[in-house]
């Protein structure tokens, strides 16, 4: 960092300094900090607009309240990068997301700022709820802050927390930056009613909450414009969270020092829990990132004078590319599909499929919950649903998966993208439990393809059963196996032997690997040298226990492998049916341990789990060697 | 049934006979039906108080739509009785909830009127927007109707889909059953506001929705004075379900059905999302469950001229009940414990903590997501959350434990109870996949006591760890193992042996039975004729593996023992563990099956599934018999 780039930045090294500055000084401060996040970012890639918008909303909270006593909890908490320059990880900034560096998001053990890990979202509120009501039994007289977007307050649990939070007695503080946009356009109801709060129609009358007098904010005015057009639909003149008990403030324009710092200065002081709606600007200050937000959510590295630029050599096919595609195929074929995503049209790769078929695509919000039992509903009437979700945001789910969908054996397919390690978001986003998970829930299936044409043919075989189906890959690319063109599928539940081994050694142990999952191709590599046999499992539920037996019976020893949990994972599943045969042998089993895995380069990480092909070997050696 | 005291009632066969009567037999229809409802339950014991709730809904709902072209969903489902009796099933109601008999919830398999299984709560709206629009999609003209509890609607997944539904375009009626409880007493801003709704204030703004018009209807202000001592703090002049895009009726009189059908008729012609704010009382018609709804809840069998009487002999000590004793005294001895649980003070145990303890019992409604975070926000702060929870609502809650609890490390105690198969509540309740799905997190330990002196010990050793800690106990009481008074915890992760086999055949082969949890008593029992050891390991996580090793070098074949799904259960942890120690040994698995199980006599069930004394000597003997 250039000292001379940020005069003011380089002088604070915790919150206390800032608050030492000049209010005057907050704005050169302010603007300092979104240079620094747009350097630093386009060094390092990461999330970007979310954090160019939340530059002056996360200096006010500093300068106004005494962190890290008062406690921020900033919801899904990709929006920390200027509270993290803010809180002494200024030089970490450019160790990003990479392996040994800072988190993307807030964590615990990486500061006693991020008072609560977060990155999934909407987890904020009932946090700070429980921070704020711990303080009263202890009587300690702090604040709670929970910092939450429009997109993250359409989750059910940040309802169940208002709902909670708007009887409660204690200093409660929940900041709704608005922006409309989460990672894909916002959708429903809530949304709708949010930008008719913005449109100012309601403005005069939010304003007038009798215990606080807020100045006009002029800038406002102009930001509520572009919002009008949006509003259309209700008149409605009380607020929402009103109902909900909170005390309403604002809509105040979230890029205004001058607005947010005498308003939180105002609500510290009232009792209850508060309300403060704050208009910000995804990509605020940075053109390119304000007229592309989406873009822009989270680039690679990038240089900041050009912006970003298409790629010389086209990227590999992912797996998220393949999906896409096939939904695509699939539903031309098929009348009957339809395709849900949990706010994820991006990231799940369905924004060609919303293109091709808009009355076929549901974009139900962030609502996990709710995107599994619609689902569910639509099955019943013979329509065929596809759930396009994140192993990771599954979890969300889990019981509408197991009450509503496989109870009543309903056949919907869920597409399960980031399954095993994702590589710069760490734990939280780990698709690592989903085989465990779901294979414990009776009439599901369970595919594991080995790489991107197995995808595709297995995605048409899941859609093919009259059963729910749940078909899991990986985050980015594989082996780089081009689909074929067709919607045939595979056989359910059966796997094939890709290597046989040769046993040109009599007396080494006949060793055979049972992959499920793109961890095939390392495992294909590692048996050259071991001369193993390598069994494609592909389904982690049902097991091929055909297969499994005649392999069983030929070789010494058995060793499964999966990028997930090993605990209750697919070879567990292996080991059962072997018990249910009655079949005795030893069993290696390869996988992710019993821990939460940090961010980092996604083969780097792979390979310190020894699920490379080096590793798998010198695995299979160590237990097998004679 | 006796055709002289159910004259019009014997006559309904199917809701098309329903239809035929005349307007002015309803009333009658209706007090057949109640009185139907009151001594059917006397009878068989179920769901009593919600059933007489709904009586005049039910039969509103048949007389006004087209069932079953016509979808209703009844959230949750304990309060169709009436509707089971109308379709078909009136017959049937003596084998309620009984081995073969008819469901005490809805079922998909059980009737063509049942359009969507429930039993879970707030499932209902996401369920019949899911079938309106699949509806939409196919131009089927047909309505899909939700009729959810004011309980009900706290739930996050309830607000999700009301947010997605209210800018739907398709023909979906949500009907509030607002009854003012849920199992426990309501709680939360939401309830706080619809008896504000209630409390007359709004009735006239409410009752000049444009589009229809409702006649005053005198009875509902009877009702709106006994709730209007709730009303208090806000006051607001428009509907909060307006804010989410539904067009609000009501609230009217649900036990009115000159008020109930004009104003479904109404409804019917209308387009778009609807909202019908119905009024009912739990227990009407039945002045004992008038004056005790909660008692008349769920109970057994009684004499309806007489009540509910206190047992001759005092049932046996419930596992509910040795955790409810346990947080008491715990919380006397540790100032940091706070009891939390989602609306089930009584079906867990609660009632005496509240009672002492009432600033440190939260109970948030049912709100399993909030529960969680909730519970980790306070671990931050240094408080000790316990978490009552039954195994099956743990499910809504788990990314929640993941997330939030288990990655941060938050020493929070999850008291799962129900754990196993539950009885005459069936599949949906079954708490069978809790080994599975907790133990593959990181972090987590999982106590399964075998008796309720265990419970006792086990909830203390889980409250002493400086990370989460799940306990699960099954339904209803155990061996008999009166706890002891004091507060000892047992080591964390270590298991005991039992029974050491005896060995006076030198030629059998030598068994050991790894039991986790209550069917340790039967394994005792099975254990003498087979002359087996017996392992208690008391803890699915962390397997106790210098025992294990101990035992499994000592004996020729291991036997595990849970009450709950092999899919990844305990006995797959044991296997993991044998597989990591390099230790081969013949294992046989015994546990729930890969299916879901119907309700029915909790005993039974369990022999069944060969999970008694009997059944686990004849699966070894079938297996490791020479």
């Amino acid at each position: 960092m250039s000292t001379t780039s940020f005069p003011l930045l380089q002088t604070i090294n915790d919150p206390a300094d800032l608050r030492q500055l000049a209010r005057a000084d907050l704005k050169a401060l302010a603007a300092e900090l979104r240079e620094f996040v747009l350097h630093s970012v386009s060094q390092t890639g990461g999330h970007l607009s979310s954090n160019l918008g939340t530059v002056e909303l996360t200096v006010a909270l500093h300068h106004v309240f005494n962190t890290p006593e008062d406690r921020l909890v900033w919801d899904v908490g990709h929006q920390t990068y200027p509270h993290k320059i803010l809180t002494g990880r200024r030089d970490r900034m450019h160790t990003l997301r990479q392996l040994g560096g800072i988190s993307g998001f807030p964590q615990r053990a990486e500061s006693i700022y991020d008072t609560f890990g977060t990155a999934h979202s909407s987890t904020s509120i009932s946090a700070a709820l429980g921070m704020a009501l711990a303080a009263k039994r202890k009587g300690e007289n702090r604040h709670a802050v929970a910092i939450i977007g429009d997109g993250a307050m359409t989750a059910g649990m940040a309802f169940e927390a208002l709902n909670n939070a708007g009887v409660a007695d204690c200093n409660l503080l929940v900041v709704l930056n608005d922006n409309d946009m989460s990672i894909s356009p916002p959708v429903g109801a809530l949304n709708r009613y949010l930008a008719q709060l913005m449109s100012g129609q309601f403005y005069a009358a939010a304003k007038n909450v009798g215990k606080t007098v807020l100045k006009p904010v002029p800038p406002l005015l102009e930001l509520a414009k572009r919002f009008e057009q949006q509003a259309k639909g209700m008149v409605v003149p009380a607020t929402l969270f009103e109902k909900f008990g909170f005390n309403y403030i604002g809509p105040i324009d979230g890029h205004d020092l001058d607005s947010l710092i005498p308003t939180l200065e105002n609500i510290k002081s009232l009792k209850g829990p508060q309300f403060l709606h704050v208009v910000t600007k995804k990509g605020q200050g940075y053109k390119l990132a304000e007229a592309d937000p989406i873009a822009y959510h989270g680039p690679g590295k990038f240089d900041p004078s050009v912006g970003l630029t298409k790629p010389a050599t086209p990227p590999k096919q992912t797996f998220t590319q393949v999906f896409g595609q096939w939904l695509c195929d699939m539903a031309a074929q098929d009348q009957r599909l339809v395709g849900i995503t949990p706010a994820m049209r991006e990231g799940s790769g369905m924004v060609e499929f919303e293109k091709r078929f808009p009355e076929r695509y549901y974009d139900v919000g962030i609502a996990e919950q709710h995107a599994v039992t619609f689902a569910a509903g639509m099955a019943c009437e013979g329509v065929k649903p596809v759930v396009a979700i994140y192993s990771t945001f599954l979890q969300r789910g889990y019981d509408q998966l197991i009450h509503d969908v496989a109870l009543q054996n309903l056949p919907v397919v869920f597409a399960l993208d980031r399954a095993g390690l994702v590589g710069a978001d760490g734990a939280t986003h780990a698709g690592a439990y989903d085989i465990p998970f779901v294979r414990c829930i009776p009439n599901m299936g369970m595919a594991c393809p080995a790489d991107e044409r197995e995808c595709r043919q297995l995605l048409t075989t899941a859609f093919e059963q009259n059963h729910p189906v749940a078909v899991r890959y990986p985050r980015g690319s594989g082996a780089g196996v081009a689909p074929l063109a067709g919607l045939e599928g595979l056989p359910f539940g059966k796997g094939e032997i890709r290597r046989e081994r040769q046993g040109t050694d009599a007396n080494a142990p006949r060793i055979a690997i049972l992959s499920f999952g793109t961890l095939l191709y390392p495992a294909l590599e590692a048996a050259e040298s071991l001369d193993a046999t390598v069994v494609n499992m592909r389904w982690a539920k049902p097991i091929d226990e055909a297969l499994l037996r005649d392999v069983a019976e030929r070789h010494d020893a058995l060793v499964t492998l999966e990028e997930g949990a090993i605990q209750g994972g697919a070879g567990s599943a292996v080991t059962e049916a072997l018990n249910t045969m009655g079949i005795v042998r030893p069993v290696l089993q390869l996988g992710l341990p019993d821990a939460f895995i940090e961010h980092g380069d996604p083969a780097k990480l792979l390979s310190l789990q020894g699920l490379d092909a080096v590793g798998i070997r010198k695995a299979i050696e160590l237990r097998f060697s004679r």
